[in-house]
């Protein structure tokens, strides 16, 4: 019991909102210790404050420097403002491969920001439970607001952005058809849309094609049947839209919660967090005891005697026997 | 057991390369019924022999064209050639997306040729689940080579190419940085580099960006540590480079097979297909209980008594209580 201790402490001085106690929660969470587990789920039940937003854009869409502008005139409400930057990596290096970070500028030195940018996982849905951890804490740490930053492509990008309260969509005038119908999965989850480089002479187009799109009933298929879509004329640089964009989340997050949508929204969430670390535990005890009581299973599967999908139910059983109740 | 004889008799009638048993027996594996689960463990034990080649590349690569190019030559030397192509779908809507597909041209009408063009599945995994189940029906059927075609964006995707023998990963000429640092976590994967459209003339750029990517040690991280990996230049409508592909599909196969790392890698399929399977039956089961013995779990996740992380431990010893031994 008594090597909790330093941790009950850390929770407490992580939910008093000191800096420094949340950085360290941070990196600890990453460790994926047991003591981190225990400290986690403590804090877990300290959230639920926090406004979740999503923002997510291809590379080059603009969407970091949004998000910094984003901050700035959230704090002019004097909210206080998380941003967990996410970045894409190779499921087979380890390795970051986008480079792409917040340029803080007017943001530096504000002790109502908090930026922290996440390295990959590595392992399966391992970059999706750091990060909405990572969002956990800053909850906990009475951040008004929490902003995931990350690129819409990937299957562990697409499941951290389906964690936030209100998704926004960044695109930028001028890709490239391939790069959009790449982003076409994520057009879908967008709540709001936000139109970058507001500035350039296709970004008219870029608008009217995403309300076509909407018109087609691409929505109908996202988060909320019925509700208009706004699509968001922004340019960072002039500091275009982004009050527009502001009021847009709010409005957003006002009528989930009056609508009972927010409740229904955290339930998924929640269900889709427990069922991506049940897979995650499979994959741990699997490699765990592949020399020991999964041997005879891997051997079987080994030379053909069983199919994947029926060696599936064997390792589901072997897993539930060490499972505690 | 009556029940079970057509399907027998259907998977005899797959094993012996009857192209409208396959046509029937690949639509019943989508269905996902019993009856099919156990016509597909018959059919998994016939399976072993195809090679199975995965080709990847963006939308706009040029690889369906070489697809088409690349099995005219393998028949060529007599050999049998499945394609199972694999559309990007959302995982929201359910729909395809990208309607990119084979050209048949010279290969329509040869009955040593077979296509199959996979929709999505919607359900996590089930892309790639139901995909290389159409492989193992294809390969039990006799065919020599089977060639997956996919976008190798997300993770599905990825999954599906890392279950190949071989991979060819397919990069064009001038498609833009973003879409290459989007591909770069595939480009690990690559036994093979072909280069498309060589005829362009920034066709030899691309050829060196890769050897000096490869250079610095990119493919270290990949499949195969030691050996180089060859980079090929091709031109499908010109009949260029495909001979030469051929030849490094069949000396990587050599080599796999000689080295003993084929066997490895068959192995290390089977358990990812495995744990793959064990994750969407969690799913299912979750889903199908949510009512019933999942429900005062749901409630308790849903008030915030446990954490995504505790109730997932929770959720696989009620999963276990389930899974036949």
């Amino acid at each position: 019991m008594s090597a909790r201790i330093p941790s009950l402490d850390l929770v407490d001085r992580v939910s008093a909102g000191e800096t420094r106690a949340i950085a360290r929660m941070l990196t600890r969470a990453e460790s994926g210790s047991t003591e981190a587990r225990a400290a986690l789920d403590l804090i877990y039940q300290r959230t639920g404050r926090a406004h979740v937003v999503g923002i997510t854009g291809v590379p080059g869409s603009g969407k970091s420097t949004l998000v910094a502008k984003l901050a700035a005139h959230l704090r002019r409400s004097e909210r206080k403002v998380a941003i967990v930057a996410v970045d894409p990596s190779s499921p087979f290096s380890g390795g970051s491969i986008l480079g792409d970070r917040i340029r803080m500028g007017e943001l530096g030195g504000d002790p109502g920001v908090f930026v922290r940018s996440m390295a990959t996982r590595g392992a399966l849905g391992g970059l999706a439970r750091g990060t909405l951890e990572a969002v956990d804490i800053l909850d906990a740490a009475g951040y008004d607001v929490v902003i995931i930053e990350t690129v819409g492509v990937g299957q562990d990008e697409v499941d951290i952005v389906r964690a936030s309260h209100t998704t926004v969509v960044v695109s930028a005038p001028g890709l490239g058809d391939d790069i959009q119908a790449i982003k076409a999965g994520v057009l879908e989850i967008a709540d709001i849309h936000a139109v970058s480089k507001g500035d350039k002479p296709e970004a008219d187009k870029t608008i009217s094609d995403l309300k076509g799109m909407l018109g087609l009933g691409v929505a109908l298929a996202g988060r909320i049947v019925g509700r208009l879509t706004p699509v968001i004329k922004t340019c960072s640089p002039q500091d275009q839209g982004i009050s527009e964009l502001v009021a847009a989340i709010d409005e957003h997050r006002d009528y989930m919660k009056s609508s009972g949508l927010l409740e229904e929204r955290r339930q998924a969430i929640r269900e889709r967090r427990m069922l991506k670390a049940a897979e995650q535990i499979l994959h741990e005890e699997f490699e765990q005891h592949r020399e020991g009581r999964m041997a005879p299973l891997l051997a079987e599967l080994g030379d053909g005697q069983v199919s994947p999908q029926s060696a599936a139910r064997r390792l589901l059983a072997h897993i539930s026997m060490e499972t505690p109740q």
